[in-house]
């Protein structure tokens, strides 16, 4: 198998067009977005489990249900949450709209929105502005989609690759955005992938699912999300291949490259988040249980204490220690290693004795660094990958809808 | 019953004397605090659920299982965390070295320490300090004491009561730090109480885990939190009343009274947490359960997007909404009402319309207020105190050991 990065995103995809424009919900800067396949797509989709959710959102889940997708549109600056019965039929207002113009049936639209919480969202600004997005649409305007998706973020995400599977070529693009401090529940965070892959849509969902576990959901995890978080993956078939039906080796292939895809995208992201000035994984192993690996390590990841150390290039280990201890799970203290990338700092639930300090302060400096959690308890396993907490990101988000 | 507030604290209580000196653990400032019980007492304890313990706390929970309590042995700047066996014989020379000077059993010293995690404790110098310490013992040095337990807080916290039951009086007495942004596992808190009732061992716990319950578990929750946390309270019986042995008219009385004292200590608590503008109450009504409800006020009170908008006299309800989606509760979103001190902002999972932005950041600007979710599916409430988050706190934190 042989995989080319390509430039740009999912319009790098045969059969996508897209197109990116102003239409006024922001005050300036691209805010509508809409993205188009040639034939409609299988499309799959995982969705935030947040209890309060986006009504944008709520249509979506119950269109994705039906058939094919012929097309998604999405809008940045208003999240359409906590709108009530006018903000569902402003959703499906628009989806009713875009049909029409489409030539398709309203089933066939996906939504998704982002940005402000509870403002009714401007709905003639959006569908006076229906023609000239779709006028847009070009097999080039995936970075245009991918600027008009962003809120808070700093630059756009997109990646593409092509594959040559078995003589069989095919594509898996895509773009994403997220920003907010890139954790549990603190951003919203959008992605729209797409393939010329012809598969079925259970094993596109399967594929999916298991590519944003190892990478999405590393940062930003089920039942702690945002009220609008979605990612969809459209699937149109354009590669023409035999339908893949079973988990055989072109499946693996596109499993391999689409989790590429989003494992990409989800390091974009976290390097985007708001006063991000570094990236740390924390890598738990020996606990007694994946699930307590993974709770240790969300702890570890989640604690303020923990982030404003990492901030300030701060080797303060007891902090590691106090949050793996709270986290719930059987440990003992005495057994556990703690090491910066390769440079221990604690063994056997102490401190490592010689001068290590100004090495870990070099380490905890580097914008990457690996935080390795030896808990020896048992095979368990985890990787989370967090952030510092810097003043710029509480200045920031103290400031955000005034 | 009359109650009455007494200058001072703990030593406001008859047959309580303390001290606080400076013995070199920190490089200025008191770090040496010793309560002293005549005759020795009857002792309750609520301790840590951090799966990482203090040597001297682990030494302590030994300690009170036994007999009577004569005295408390407490040390700031140095938390003897994860210091191995060495920290827990040193904690017990300690206890030895302390009975040996006050004539009694090793059994009847408990021990506290709180600072850094990590560091091995600078046993010779608490030693050498001891008889200094105990010459300075006095009835009036319950302020020392309440100096001497600081760590990062800006002022000592101390509080006392006299109050009088059908000609009976009795006293209750206290001091507390806090600091760390005084929430889950975020500061180690250290409380030391005394009465001079005789109460029986079973309900002098009973009535210290209510009022614990009522006051710093509002803040700081049992399972989540630092790997020193002790509150103890002692029972010398000099008010010379028939001991009480059941849950009558003079327990409800003393129990009325030690919640007062843990109440105000608490609140005293929040307001000196490390970069704290503003105290907040969440106040959840409703729920279908009362887990519900405490969970959903926890995942408010956590959310650092709510707490920056705190900071920031920024009335984003959408943020709050979100954060009660994400607690995994049965909610349900149109139902829920939201207000700010009496100022409705949120009915029916809508914002509420006219112009009561102005007035809700009035409201938020002030130190202290109040935020009320209803979300009408049962009866289930919970109040959480919690505070804003600010960049004094990233500052702060980030250069904490260095």
């Amino acid at each position: 198998m042989r995989i080319i990065r390509l430039a740009g995103g999912i319009t790098a995809v045969p059969g996508i067009r897209a197109a990116g424009i102003h239409c006024g919900i922001k005050p300036e800067g691209k805010d509508l977005a809409l993205i188009v396949s040639d034939p409609p797509a299988v499309a799959a989709g995982l969705f935030t489990q947040n209890k309060v959710k986006s009504e944008s959102l709520k249509l979506t889940l119950n269109h994705i249900k039906y058939g094919l997708t012929k097309a998604i549109l999405i809008n940045s600056g208003n999240a359409n949450c906590c709108t009530g019965p006018e903000g569902y039929n402003h959703a499906r207002e628009l989806t009713h709209l875009l049909a029409d113009y489409l030539n398709t049936s309203p089933h066939s639209i996906l939504l998704a929105s982002t940005g402000i919480i509870g403002k009714r969202l401007p709905l003639n600004k959006i569908k006076d502005s229906l023609p000239r997005l779709i006028q847009e649409l070009s097999t080039s305007g995936g970075g245009n989609a991918a600027e008009a998706i962003l809120t808070t973020d700093k630059i756009k995400k997109e990646v593409a690759f092509s594959c040559d599977y078995q003589g069989l070529v095919f594509h898996v693009g895509g773009m994403a955005k997220g920003a907010g401090m890139i954790h549990p529940h603190l951003a919203t965070m959008l992605c729209f992938l797409a393939t010329d892959l012809n598969i079925e849509k259970t094993l596109l969902q399967k594929a999916l699912k298991r590519a944003v576990d190892e990478s999405f959901n590393r940062i930003t995890i089920d039942g702690d999300t945002s009220t609008n978080d979605t990612v969809i993956c459209l699937a149109n078939g354009r590669a023409a291949n035999e339908r893949i039906r079973r988990d055989g080796g072109l499946y693996r292939a596109f499993q391999e490259v689409l989790s590429q895809v989003t494992l990409i995208l989800a390091q974009l992201l976290l390097r985007d988040g708001e006063g991000v000035n570094k990236v740390i994984e924390i890598r738990v192993r020996g606990a007694e249980t994946v699930k307590a690996a993974r709770l240790i390590a969300r702890t570890v990841a989640n604690s303020l204490l923990v982030k404003t150390a990492f901030y300030g290039n701060d080797p303060n280990w007891g902090r590691l220690m106090m949050a793996i201890g709270r986290a719930g799970c059987r440990i003992i203290p005495e057994k556990i290693d703690i090491s910066l990338d390769n440079l221990y700092i604690v063994k056997g639930g102490m401190e490592v004795k010689g001068a290590w300090e100004a090495e870990a302060a070099r380490i905890l400096a580097q914008d990457r660094f690996c935080v390795n959690i030896d808990l020896k308890m048992g095979k368990g396993e985890a990787i989370i990958w967090t952030c510092d907490l810097s003043v710029e990101y509480v200045k920031f988000n103290s400031h955000y809808t005034t």
